[in-house]
Formats: structure tokens, sequence, C-alpha cells
């Protein structure tokens, strides 16, 4: 992917979108982010992705994405959905559910909240955070895995669900990861830089969409247990760890991943 | 607070939005940012407190602000108000005393020019800092507590005054808090993220609302000097104290607190 | 600069904001961000300087970023215009010279696509990032001289071309400046942070602006280059840089810059 440098075009929530901005340099992508209605068709042209993420939303922007969204889609880029919140209103709820009639997505990450929001139409999405009940359901793997494929059959789009497993699925395929680090958990914006990481690797791998999504999953994964060995190391906090984290995103090599992949198809 | 994990509904400014995300996240809190007036009073009543910040305002938040104040109110819920740069424009000086008249606010957090400004209707706001005649009245700490009791009598919250001293006042009460360090002023955000752990505080523990502020407030002093003396040791700049005061904000422990509480009551 | 503390006023985009408040603060300058028309005019009013950034412009920003421009102008303060992504939309190539066509810019801050778009009314910007044709180019110097004084004859403003060699010029001068590093293209911002910077360097000199555009040029250089130092020294990434980039600067004195400036008049 770093030899194609692949360009995403984010209409993102003004919290973590300079943590996307960075972890996109990082991973080797580039970024850049627009949300007036007047300018996504043409943003969206030059790129070779797209990443909507609702998680600052407004009346505004759902119009911009639902336009970029249909562009990409005419064009055949990859089309990223983060349902941020979702559950949490029926803004947000109501949004995720009129953006998947109107455009056609590639892949859709969310914590198992916002994934069994967007499976159901109902949810106990707490805030942005996976609800304790949620956490006690991911633990069993199957049901998540069952979940994800799910929903994948609903909406035709590769689902990535997150927290202390990871479970990226399709109708006929899914993949449990086991890298990453509870602390990944404790800094906001992890869910929305791999969001946006999904957006690059598919954008430079658009035959292989499946394995580009997991992946970016593992990539992530692994940048976080190395962003926590050097955490600990200097006896730093989470603010700390996110520095390293992104710091591992821009040193990772093959040698790494392939020594650190935690993946199991099932 | 940790134990509860008060989730607290952020209206608040673009510039400092992702450090009062992870500050509430280091500090035990969890964040959600909202400002779609179609969403604001759902949102925040799934939360456990709702913090306006007025830094970035704008004619669409500016009402979302008064619609989720009111609904905040309705629940019983915190609510504080962080008056950047008031005094700086006629829209915020306004828009600062439309808020008070619409919204019934727990604490009132500023620097000693916004709390003049919110007191007087008048002020002389050098941006959003403090100027230096400002800055002398403050060495007056006897009129600093005057000014931030008689705002609270009028207003009917806790005001919160921060600068080289910090005084946490209601009608009957004042704190006069002397933890901290002078490169709290030196980076952006330290008071949006001081009022945003107000917020997480107060929601986690409604009957004790201004002992809940005070500790917030100390709280913040001694994650600063924790902060200065990791970033001397390492010879670091602004930018790796903001990281510094993150990260003890998320390691800082009870005894840690205990010893360093410099808070005398007047 | 230190002494003087300038206020700068800055409609800019949400993606590197924090960036640019911190690095006016660690340079010596005094950020305010604000952006709804109401109040543009009442804050610019207080400031030294109007930095404009149309990174994430949108319809109501243009308006704000044309009367803030104008009432900037009224007052003889300086105008900094950073034409990010020019080029790679019609709203932003047409929103580009609407306010060249309604404001007096005092100078204008692009990479070399940027500032070739600027000037030509086509250009061949790849998102935010100068295109690999334009990385061509600018490694001869003699060209990019000819294009900034191009444009500064032209728009009537001093022109700064960031990339691997710095140029700034007026339609009579022309600085080379040498400083800088690779990383500074890998962290999302620094092109901000530096417009950010122009506007406080030359709302503090008001009369030397051409001067003060060069050392605020000079300035990012060698902390981008002090920067990298330390990032090597702790074996860090692109984050990590990022923090030691504005530490640097809130550490940097008059004889690093005299031992490190690598600039040459043309």
């Amino acid at each position: 992917m770093r030899e194609t440098t692949p360009l995403v075009h984010n209409i993102t929530n003004y919290v973590t979108v300079n943590d996307c901005a960075n972890i996109l340099l990082a991973c080797g992508g580039s970024p850049i982010m627009a949300d007036d209605i007047e300018e996504v068709e043409d943003i969206t042209s030059i790129c070779q992705a797209l990443v909507i993420n609702i998680g600052t939303l407004n009346q505004r922007t759902i119009a911009s994405m639902i336009k970029a969204g249909k562009k990409a889609n005419q064009l055949g880029h990859p089309v990223i959905l983060d349902p941020v919140g979702a559950g949490a209103s029926h803004l947000r709820t109501g949004s995720v559910f009129k953006l998947l009639q109107e455009v056609r997505f590639d892949v859709v990450r969310g914590n198992v909240s916002e994934i069994m929001t967007v499976n159901s139409g109902a949810g106990s999405t707490k805030g942005v955070d996976a609800s304790a009940d949620d956490r006690a359901l991911h633990q069993n793997t199957g049901r998540a895995i069952d979940l994800g494929r799910q929903l994948s059959r609903k909406v035709g789009a590769i689902t990535v669900t997150t927290g202390a497993v990871d479970i990226v699925a399709d109708p006929a395929n899914a993949f449990v990861i086991r890298n990453g680090h509870p602390f990944l958990g404790k800094v906001s914006g992890t869910g929305c830089m791999l969001s946006a990481m999904i957006g690059a690797f598919c954008g430079a791998n658009l035959d292989r969409r499946l394995e580009a999504t997991a992946a970016a999953v593992c990539m992530m994964g692994i940048a976080g247990e190395l962003a926590y060995e050097k955490t600990e190391k200097y006896q730093g906090g989470t603010a700390a760890f996110k520095i390293h984290l992104i710091d591992a995103m821009s040193q990772i090599d093959e040698n790494i991943l392939k020594a650190r992949t935690r993946i199991e198809s099932r």
C-alpha cells in the first residue's frame, strides 16, 4: 500500500479528525477532509476511497455524506461506514438507515453495540462505547460472528465488529482477530482511525477488499500491542499510548506483521 | 468516580474537543460530543452531565446549546458553562447572557476576564486569555473570591475562576486552591478540559456538586504539577507537557491526591 | 515577538486547528478561533492578524472569511491566506479567487501545487499534498522562484511556496530557505501551522512583513530539524515528531536561530 499512497476522502467528526489524518499518513495513505455539499463529488472523484463517519453528524453533513456516497458508488470506489453512536439518538440511528438505503457500502465498522443497532434497528448503545451487556455478548465469539454475518447479508457489506476480539465477516467468510490491547479502548478515536485505515487499504486493493479489511484490523491491533509495550517501558499513560500508536503505525514493517498477526478463519 | 464512568455530553469547540474527550476518558468518565439540534435532547438524556463550551459557537450550535440545557434541567443533570472568550465579541457575550437566562447552570468556569464579563456585562477580555489588568486583580485573592461569590449569587451557580490561584465559590462557601503550574496556561485547552472534567465529577456526585467541582479543580492542578515534573525530566516543551498532563490524569490515585491537594476554605 | 504576544484570529479547518493553536502559543503568539459571521468583525478587531485557511471550508465559513478579511483590511491588519487543496474542487478554487478579489492579502502560503493553481486558475492538486509532477518542478528552484514572483505581482501579496526548499517572494525580492526535514511532510498540519505563525510574525512586525514571513519559515524549518533529531534519539515515529516540533518551537532561542538559519537572497 505504501507504494500507491491511496488518497482517502473523509467526511468525519471533529473530535478525532486529526488522529484520522495522521494515522492515514502513518500507514501510507493520504487524507483529505471535505464536507461541503458543493465539493464532495469533486473531492471524492480524485480519491481512491470514501470514509463516512457520523460521530458529529449534522443536517448539513448528512446530505453531503449521501451525495458523496452516491458519487463514490458510481466510480466504484470503496465506501466505508463508521456508525459512531448508532442507537444513541433517533437522528443517528435514522441517518444510518438512510445512508444504508441510499449508498452501497463496502465495509461497515463499529463496536458490538453499534453493529447490533445497525442490524436490529434497536440496540442499547451507551454513548459511543460498548455497553456492559454487549461486552458480555461479545465474549461469545460465536454469537458475534453470527451477528457480523447476519448484518453482512442484510446490507451487502463486509462487517467489522471491534472489541476484545475483532470479527471481520461477509456472508461466506469470517475472520477472528486476536491482536490489540485494552488501552485501545482508553483513547478517543481508535475506532475512527481504524475505519479511515480500512478506506486506505481497500482503496489500494480494490479486488481483495475482504483481505484488505482484515489486514487493516490486524495492523491496528499490532500497532496497539507495540504502543502498549513502549508506553509501559516509559511509564506513560493513555496520551503517550496514542502517540506510540501512530508512531508504531509509521514504523511497522512486513516482518513485524508476519510475526505478530493472530488471525483465524472460521 | 472511576466506578460509575459518568457519560458526559459535550457541546464544545472544535479546537480542543479531542483533548476534552481524552481527559474525560483519563479521569474515568466517558465522552460524547453531539451538537445537532435534532439529537441533543436524545443524547443528553442518556448522559449524566452536560458541558456547554462556547469556544467556537455559531448560530446553529447556540440553539442546540439552549435546547440541550433545558432538557438537562428537566432531568436534573448537572449543567456546566464554559464562557470561552466572553467579552471578545457581542455574539459571545450576548450568547452567554441568553444561555444564563434560558438554562439553569450548576457551574460556570472561566478565567478572571471571562468571569468578570459574565458578572458585569462588560469586561476586558483579550481573546481567550486573561488580560494583564485582570491578572493583576487576580493576585488579590480576596477580590477574586468576592467576584466569584457575587456571580454565584447572581446566576445561582457554583463559580470557578481559574488562574495563578483557583477559586471555587458559591454564595456561602469559597475554596482557594493552590495546585497547578504556569505551563497549564501555555497549552491550548486546559480550561476546556477542566470544564469537561467538572461535568464528569458532578455527574458522578449529584448530591455534592460543590465538593465535586473543587475536587476536579484540585485534580487538574495536581496533574499539571506531575506533568511539569515529567516534562522537565525529559527536557520537553509545551506539547510534551500536554501529553504528560493527560497521562498523569490516567495514572493519579487517591494517595497522590491526598498528599498534594492544597485547598483552603474561606 | 515573544514580548508583544500578538493575538491571531484564525478562520481555519477543524483537522489541524488544535496544532495551530498550540504552535501559536509555542512561538509566542496567542490564538483565537472564531468563524460565525456575526462575530468575525468583532474578533478580528481585537487581534493583530487574520489567518484564513480553507482546509474544511463551507458556504457558511466562506462568507465569514470575506467579512473578516474586509474588516482586517480596513484596520491595516496583516491577512494571510492558506489555500489548502486549491485545485481539488471547483468550490475550493473558486473560493480562493473570490477571496483574492474581495480581500487584500499580505501573504499567500501553499505547496507548489496550490501556488500553481492560484497562479494559473488550473493546477493539478492531488488532495492536499504536492503531486509528483509538481515535486519535480519544485526541484527546479529557479522556476519555483519565478512562480512565486509571478503570483506575487498578480495578487499583490508576499508568496510562500513550501516544499523540499521553501521560497518567500515578492515582486522585487526572493528568499530561498533550506531549513526543514522531510518528516514535516509526514505529519498533518505543518503547512497550516506555518501559515498561523506567519500571521503572528507579521502581526508583531507590521513594517517588516517580508522579513517576518521569512523568519517564520526559517523557524518552522529549524524546529523541524530539532524535532527530527529528538525523534531519532528516542526512536519515535511521526506522532512523536509532531510533539517534538511544537516542543522545539516553545524552546528555540535566538542563538539556535542564528546558528541554523540557511537563507539565501536571490
